[in-house]
């Protein structure tokens, strides 16, 4: 792919978006957040962010979708930030798991009660109660300010109506945080926490924006936009180790083998995936597959990485 | 028994409490509600109510204690009068279950996501769920007027400070609530269901007080005293049924075999039981074993069973 | 009843066989094994065994059928016998499980590794692990002997159509046996095991047997017939007590509410059931519920049960 | 580390091999295999097979070990190319599980009931099922001819001690095989497939095989030794991710994020750890942490992979 120039590029992404769009036939729009169930299960777009910074897009690039679960990595990155691993690890595993993304099983089996992963809901609503600040909104700005570093977009906001969506039918998500509470693994004002995660998985981009988080991954946190290192390398490679062992809800597997790349899929039908060293990808998709993957998304990135050979194995 | 006078049973509760109150050495009072942590565990009370509503006692049986898990059973009499079988058996099920009472396992596994009995908090927190009333205090006032009625006791009241303490520990008991929300098991305001739960289970009882509720079970629901029905004799069979499959918490398989008697413990040390047509016995006993039942209290009514062949079985 | 007298109650069972016979309908006989599955699923039949020793049958009450399950309570019996509660339920746990009759996970999560109880597969397995002798004859031949002795029918014998189809679809089973190989639960060969657990599931008996074996449980283990007591009263106790908490598989609970007899039930369509001090009941309805139960057989002790007010509760 | 000669490498791979020894202490050989068990847990030995085949060793690098676990991977590669991806993963998962390698659990609750990947045993012994050919020798040969082309040893064993050991001492591997079997995952003889599984995990390497086999999954399935594709590049990409998901047990997630080099261990003490484009390195150190995974071998390929950045992430 080094030697393909910008136009070959763009023709396959343009081509490639034509020849999966109809894949989102076969999923259905997130239904449990009233908000996400009015999308148009038949968009689908992409981005990609080269290595020198150029970005090329195809399709519905420019629709703006809410993060959800794509922005646990970003609450892991400030997590990790301002407390270190040791401290962030002693509260959420590094292991991927089986189960469903909203399970609570584990949390009562495994001893000490610890969420496996912080991918998974327990997990990334253990680590949102690790961001410090004085209210939910001083909390929340850490994240938009590292989001808005990095994406190079000042306006970047929560989409206030998917977050209030989100708010009214959390109730699993409740669940979650109360016995994390009750584990000591969540300290402070549970209702708060919540807020905050809800908060931040409704910060609304578009896939341009995705690409561009995807490049500074895949740069190992070094913004060539920008010639700033924006996070610590380390940081980003563990993002990206969880973004291939359990990104893609319990699909994470098959999507490794499948597609190689390290990603991380929301269920409002956005994707993020990093190429170490080469590039970032963004893509959007609503039309999810039952574990809450965008159905035309992870064919279109499959194709791309059998075309471009982007798989890390 | 039968042919005993009432000298003869008195004799025998005051040798039967001096021999197995040494028991208690071998548990521990309940740590996780700090007011209860309090209690001095070398304590051991029963009282008696004969089928002709004499009332006979031994030990500390005028010690005030809180019903804790006991008073699921009267929580689920007022839904079942309120609503009927159907109602009530829609939303929570009638097998017992090898898990731990504060077990949220099954509430995910088992579809419906409904909880298995009304004895195991989960099915205690949907039964408070369906108490009817316009204010937590309307519907406490439905559980504690046929508690006034049942033990003739007008005075009857929620210690304030056992139940303060609950609601502050109770995060478990929140993630199970917040669970049965999202499953519909539970509609209206959690928090105020909660405050039920734990208003109820925070009425202050003596042994005397539960052995008149145990004998009114024991005569399907005929109080002897007032010479009145106090509840319908399918609802007193429901409930003996469930003291005997669910109601000693996951050592109910073992005390049906060692002692035979339907019976409901509480974690403030107290047991209710029921031997049908014959007398209702109340136990106070703070000290716990492992599964959370009284231990001197099981030792105590194993005996009793023993010596007046009590067991249904 | 007392006062009904041998016409009456031979009447009731002919008009409630024919009133409940078309409940069969709604189960299916059990697949499988595929010997199981020939059975005409129409068939219904019940023998009383009053306390007198008087027999009494309706419908389809002299075909034959396999015990299956049924003889889990005899090989209690047995292991009871020959080494004491202690031993047993050194073994063997005494609380009723929420999982299926087949299920494995318990004996993983639940340390020690011991089964719950002996009515679910696994423990029935674990029983028969304890039965002594030289050969699988040998072990198979003392429960032979006690059932024999009990339903005072010499010729009684394995169906071995039903056995060998058994031991051929018994791989859940068998992975059950090992489980307990691992966990030291079972010693010695673990097929010789298996085989003496499938052949005492296929031994053949009617409703009239089933009736007598009831009866004698109801009558703590005294047989009215030879004027012998066969087992020991507390042994009689402990069968009639694993009989409610988890004798109708997952439908214990529900079947402890709606009926309210000891009992225990058969894939092959039988159910035993025992009230204490006054009869015995074999039914035989192949139709099962989703659970295992004969769909017919427990609508026809249902019905029975609120005629006669058997109900232990 | 590509400007680096060969003695430098030599140097780092001895001096790593001396401060990390000590390690060893934390951990303890296998003791549920008695052969394992006699193990001196103080071993430690490296080997590495760079991209163009020279090969390095340091410490016990020519002591012979078996391949346990690490045989997974290499009967993984004979089913995908005797029967093709499809086949293979109707039958076994591709997904991690945050469960032990020897769990049964999940078998049961998830539907179908399809072990999740091919690394956990119940997994490897479904795979062990798809190996074909007449007898258990034969279908052993297609593993050894592959194992041997890729070692370029004719020599390579069963060690036939540790054979005969894990088969005596299996009992929990027989219960997931025969819960297979029910599922309809294993087709023929559960013992036979059994034997196969306990000899191929009891195949005899040094560290210098292992190097060898991992430099060759490095290369994508190219062998730069005797300049042949020994395998396809798809299936060497597979077994890498694989490695990557679930190839250190359920530590694999750590593993990723600590070291990042695809990696398989196995409970003798042994790890195959192949970066990709770059080498294969084959690791013995029998003392194990209580995940399964060898406590010195996993410092030793951190301190390798710190300081010649070898993480693909």
């Amino acid at each position: 792919m080094d030697k393909m120039d910008h136009i070959n590029i763009q023709q396959v992404l343009e081509q490639t978006v034509q020849e999966t769009v109809s894949e989102a036939e076969k999923g259905e729009v997130a239904s449990y957040i009233p908000e996400l169930a009015r999308q148009d299960k038949r968009r689908l777009g992409i981005s990609v962010c080269l290595k020198d910074g150029t970005l090329l897009s195809a399709g519905d690039a420019h629709l703006p979708f809410t993060l959800q679960s794509i922005s646990k990595i970003f609450s892991l990155m400030v997590a990790l930030c301002e407390h270190g691993e040791r401290y962030v690890f002693e509260r959420v595993g590094k292991e991927p798991t089986g189960d469903p993304f909203n399970s609570i099983i584990k949390l009562e089996t495994i001893k000490p009660h610890k969420p496996l992963n912080p991918m998974i809901n327990a997990g990334a609503i253990a680590v949102a109660g690790m961001i410090p600040g004085a209210t939910v909104e001083k909390r929340l700005e850490k994240i938009m300010r590292l989001l808005r570093k990095m994406t190079g977009n000042p306006e970047l906001r929560v989409n206030y109506d998917v977050y209030q969506s989100e708010k009214q039918t959390a109730d699993r998500n409740r669940a979650l945080a109360y016995f994390l509470k009750e584990s000591k693994i969540l300290s402070g004002d549970v209702e708060e926490t919540l807020d905050l995660y809800f908060r931040h998985c409704s910060i609304e981009v578009t896939t341009v924006e995705v690409a561009r988080l995807a490049a500074i991954l895949a740069a190992d946190g070094y913004d060539i936009v920008s010639g700033e290192q924006l996070l610590p390398r380390e940081v980003a490679r563990i993002c990206k180790t969880f973004m291939v062992t359990c990104g893609m809800y319990n699909a994470s597997g098959e999507f490794a083998i499948d597609v190689g790349i390290p990603a991380k899929s929301g269920v409002a039908g956005g994707i993020m995936a990093s190429v170490p060293q080469r590039m970032g990808l963004g893509v959007f998709g609503p039309a999810l597959d039952e574990k809450g993957n965008s159905v035309a998304g992870v064919k279109l990135l499959q194709r791309l990485s059998d075309m471009w050979d982007l798989s890390i194995f």
